[in-house]
């Protein structure tokens, strides 16, 4: 078995996985749980992760890092702006 | 500069950004916020990283993923045992 395809498959899943919560912050308006502290780490962090894929020229770990990145910019979003307390 | 600095950097943060979560769900004793799926999907992917990184004997990727698997267990075992909705 290709030792590979557990790469992408985790690639796949460790990016698709924060649709799931973006999802749900649109659904109920609200995200008063959710760390800003882990969001910006978490963010800065995969900033971090693009700039390494871009300099090390790998498309897998820049192509997955951006969606991250979306991903959770977009949930950083709305957590401000559902922002109730 | 060294290109690896943004791998490392990048690593640690998308790693220690997990603390924060579990430490607000621990003191507010709520994570109905928290999409279940989110951590769900999060942990089978981590899990298939440390699989892909014990097999290509990448001691970087299972150490930091052993670390990121610990801290969303330990998110996921006190979202349950706060749940409230």
């Amino acid at each position: 078995m290709n030792i590979d395809i557990f790469g992408y498959f985790a690639a796949i899943l460790t990016t698709a996985a924060f649709l799931p919560q973006l999802v749900k912050i649109l659904k109920t308006k609200k995200a008063d749980d959710v760390s800003l502290t882990t969001l910006i780490m978490f963010i800065v962090g995969v900033l971090s992760w693009i700039i390494y894929g871009y300099k090390i020229s790998s498309t897998p770990v820049l192509t997955a890092n951006l969606i991250t990145l979306i991903l959770n910019l977009l949930i950083l979003i709305s957590k401000i702006y559902f922002k109730t307390t």
